[in-house]
């Protein structure tokens, strides 16, 4: 199979997001069985001025739809970013599956060079769609995961790589 | 521009080590303001059982270079994993880039279909080279980058997203 813009993309988002639930499935299982809040851990930060493990989901959750939308021409779906434990996390790594599921490859192979605007709270930022997707979704995505792993790893969740990376 | 198996590795690799390298030239610079001893932050990691700063570095570059040399089917360099500095990591970096940017892409566009064998403690992992990419190396190669810049935000080093993600 020949790499493209979509093989680049939905899959790998959608398999990651596989991993990404396992993940937050032991984190619920391991506040269950230590009696620890689910709050203390969904509020989690490694800095006090970097973002809590639920906004860490939710971005990468965010970054996922965002490419697969723009690389296919459509709206960006609007979510409303109140989830508030982790079932509601893993509704929503659901419905950002479900709608990528939903993107067909012919809408996003051959978007190379596509214009892609992402909104800022200053001027958009302005790519061609293959630099958009290897030098920002793709990094953005994989930094929102890793820094959700490196929370929970942070806080005790007795997880490894292989957690993250999935079976091969 | 089409993606293609170069696109989609060596240039990403080498945009991203730039990155890196900018956020250890801050890490540096902050260890000696504050007179904090190097070994401190190159020895932080975010829990007892997690790796080094020195180790994530060394691992981006295993990552990188074994992916470049799997990839265009040449032996991957070893290194001796022996850095002991902020310098010495930089060094590392730039022996892998040079390395990439050895590479041409008619060695590696149209791998998608090579066969790629990763040694491990135990079986060694086989792939294709398309899922090998997309699913092993450029998730561990990020991995190992946000997992870099964690350790150092959790330790105080004034960074933001920008600087992992670069100038788009």
């Amino acid at each position: 199979m020949a790499i493209s813009m979509y093989q680049a993309s939905v899959p790998v988002f959608v398999r990651m997001f596989g991993n990404l639930s396992a993940i937050l499935t032991k984190a619920a299982a391991y506040a269950e069985a230590k009696k620890i809040e689910p709050r203390v851990l969904l509020d989690a930060r490694l800095a006090p001025d970097m973002l809590s493990l639920t906004r860490q989901v939710q971005i990468v959750s965010d970054t996922a739809k965002g490419c697969g939308a723009r690389l296919a021409g459509v709206d960006v779906p609007k979510y409303e970013d109140n989830e508030a434990s982790f079932d509601e996390l893993q509704a929503r790594i659901a419905k950002t599956v479900a709608f990528l599921n939903g993107l067909r490859p012919e809408q996003i192979d051959g978007s190379e060079d596509r214009d892609v605007s992402i909104p800022t709270r200053g001027q958009p930022l302005q790519f061609k769609a293959l630099p958009y997707l290897l030098n920002f979704a793709l990094p953005n995505f994989y930094f929102h995961v890793t820094t959700t792993y490196a929370i929970l790893r942070h806080n005790g969740l007795d997880i490894g790589k292989m957690d993250y990376l999935g079976q091969p």
